[in-house]
């Protein structure tokens, strides 16, 4: 690594995602990135995360066309507002001009609804739970940063559909969960925050944003839960029969999350050194690097090998480092890729039934030979130690004041709830609103702006 | 099922696969058809095969950008001639005209290999092998066919890169091999043939296909091997520095198949009563279906669920119907759907401690509670049935001839090798050719055109 992260955090972030292997940038189209297989495989641990959360939650996997009617896509007038000046046209296909232009999916409520209005026909129906894991495209005009800022976003959708509001709303409580279990196993501390009207998603009734606070202060947002109400289920005319034999408009909800998880992973735990993995979705998590010395080659040799297979037999994904390099600069590499766990065997520890572990924040132990099966719980200690220290980055940074006073990180101000105040508040901290904390938190304090009583708190920061 | 496969089994193969729940043809582009969950779910089970035959042999999982600049695509010459009247292209981006257009891939060799001249600096690099699971896109202007010809494709493609022509052949075995124990997997017998000249794929050396036999006597291709030599590796300028410090061009190879696969599968095993689904990929495997009389139902729910949870324990993808249908009408249901053993459970069965098993080809027996063990075996014998009627029927509709004669099925027909007795052949056969027989069968007649010494056996038939 050229670049230290604690210098220049962005370019550090820039140097690593290629370094550890991640991706490669070259592709030669602005914004689409190469998934390198290390990097892919991680993004697919993460995926396995979120299915697994789906499935327990009775939702059912779909994977619907990636190219929209522009037909279907203007029925929401919202959402066509928010995205259409986003999104990539498809308007001929061999030398033909195509009737109708077709547009790569940006997010896919348009492609779905149009189909649950013809999947759900009565109650018994509902509530109808699904998600997708694809591509979408987004025509970025900003810098583009891997992972955080793509034009071809590696995206998770969950999309579902409820008889009434209520029931919608127990479906966000549901992913907010979810959210929970997910990020827990990533280790990687969160905060919610409804966003203010002005900033919801296109055509939603309200959003909750998921946001982490990287190293450079700024915030990212990783996930977004939408309540939609009845805003697309009318125009896609997404109707059921209910009970008493009557028709009713569904109410829509859905769960949204990109490759910027894995962004965020990079960002928060890397160090100048590389990047480091929380285990849950690391591709290897012990690499074993024998330490030889002439003459005992054999004996280190076999005792790697021997502890790799117990390894493996635990269900430690581990990999055996043979390679003719000093065992230093094996170090090196992986450290850059954030492996969790290094194991070290030399002689001297084959002879005294030990081996050394050194995990990748640099914690350092010697654990005896019979006592492998303690691996598992140096990696949870080591997620956990992981989480700590983000925790405690982002708690550090979370200012609650009374009054707008200039500060890095994440601001909370009381708030009458007017937008006029908010975008004053925006301008005169130079910041984004991240929207009202969820759970809400008690203000009694007067809006920072105005004066008057102060309904909520409202959470700024600057953002990527 | 309104039609019956044995009275016509085009009009049947598109009602079943909407019918069994494999996707919905509603969607409103052409050839762009959607993914419900069970038809996800068993592709994702197909995907599965081949990913773990991928890492066995160390190809490595990428993911490469979907958007491909006009200029790459056109660096290969044979190659646009033969996709470029059916891509799609990208030409704006929100209200703006792009500088350059993007096509949607509808193979990735373009995409990939401006990259490989990036990744591959000396022979250490080599081989290189790489693989991605992702969609595609193709304009095809003949009749759409669920899974069979469709315009976004769920796809597979294996690329590699070799020092020369001779470790290029190595993989093109190697590839052979992995599709053998692919299709044994799924139960499914096919035939390998070298395509001729005027067939081979667009940019190739030579192609393999790979092709099975569908009900209809038209064979459809699920797979295909090329080989590239160096006619991509010029273009793209994929060089390596030797041992000996010179810069030679790479020789490459690629395996591809599609959601064909699972085409195949619906059109070869399927009946009257819906699909059939060979084990390794029914998302549910084991089918429980209570027989219940009033007072018992206590009882035999309890042993219901005690089969289940054995099951479970044992690895059996395993799925308990208590719903309030009479059990024909959840016979019905789960035949349509494939699922491979469907075990009954009434309270007779309880009080002998025994199940009844029947399977989806029909086959019935009872067999001992404490013998549950015996499930697996049941289920891969049910796999070899439907293997070895799909071999019996390909078998008896491959003919040998040495003249030209009109038969259904497959023709093997002797040839001089020339591309016009070839094409005189298709002619008068109305049949395409599938190439020669691979490996090679003997041939020592006269071509049934010219006469000259036969080189080879043509292979012909009506394809898909």
């Amino acid at each position: 690594m050229k670049v230290k992260k604690s210098e220049d955090f962005d370019e550090w972030y820039n140097e690593v995602v290629e370094e550890a292997d991640l991706c490669d940038k070259r592709y030669p189209v602005k914004g689409m990135n190469i998934w390198k297989p290390y990097g892919w495989e991680i993004q697919q641990n993460i995926d396995s995360i979120i299915r697994g959360e789906m499935k327990k939650t009775g939702h059912k996997e779909v994977y619907f066309p990636l190219l929209v009617p522009e037909s279907l896509f203007k029925k929401e007038a919202d959402h066509i507002k928010g995205f259409g000046s986003e999104v990539f046209w498809v308007t001929h296909a061999g030398e033909k001009e195509l009737e109708e232009r077709l547009l790569l999916r940006p997010t896919s409520e348009t492609a779905l609804y149009h189909i649950f209005s013809l999947w759900i026909r009565s109650h018994a129906d509902l509530p109808l739970k699904t998600f997708q894991i694809v591509n979408t495209f987004r025509y970025e005009t900003k810098m583009t940063k891997a992972f955080v800022r793509v034009r071809e976003i590696h995206f998770f959708e969950a999309h579902t559909c409820h008889t009434d509001f209520k029931d919608a709303e127990k479906q966000i409580l549901e992913d907010v969960k979810i959210a929970g279990n997910f990020f827990d196993k990533l280790a990687i501390p969160y905060i919610i925050s409804k966003r203010p009207d002005w900033d919801k998603f296109a055509g939603a009734y309200y959003s909750l944003g998921i946001d982490v606070l990287m190293p450079s202060k700024k915030v990212l947002q990783v996930a977004s839960i939408h309540q939609y109400r009845d805003n697309f289920s009318r125009p896609f005319e997404i109707k059921y029969e209910d009970e008493s034999g009557e028709h009713r408009y569904c109410h829509q909800t859905t769960y949204g999350m990109s490759e910027r998880v894995l962004g965020a992973i990079v960002g928060i735990y890397g160090d100048d050194k590389g990047i480091a993995l929380p285990s849950f979705i690391a591709p290897i998590q012990a690499v074993i690097v024998p330490i030889i010395f002439k003459g005992k080659e054999d004996m280190v040799k076999k005792e790697c090998e021997a502890v790799k297979h117990e390894l493996e037999e635990m269900g430690v994904r581990t990999h055996l480092d043979m390679r003719d390099k000093t065992p230093g600069n094996k170090f090196y590499d992986w450290e850059l890729k954030g492996v969790p766990l290094r194991i070290e065997i030399g002689p001297r520890d084959v002879e005294k039934g030990v081996i050394t572990i050194a995990a990748r924040d640099g914690l350092k132990k010697e654990i005896k030979r019979s006592g492998l099966d303690k691996i598992k719980q140096e990696m949870s200690s080591f997620d956990s130690r992981l989480f700590e220290q983000a925790k405690k980055f982002l708690d550090e940074n979370i200012h609650t004041l009374d009054y707008i006073e200039e500060k890095e990180g994440i601001i909370e101000i009381p708030w009458c709830g007017r937008e006029e105040c908010g975008l004053q508040m925006e301008e005169e901290l130079e910041m984004t609103s991240l929207g009202i904390p969820f759970p809400e938190k008690a203000c009694n304090g007067k809006c920072a702006i105005c004066g008057n009583e102060a309904k909520h708190y409202l959470r700024l920061a600057k953002s990527y």
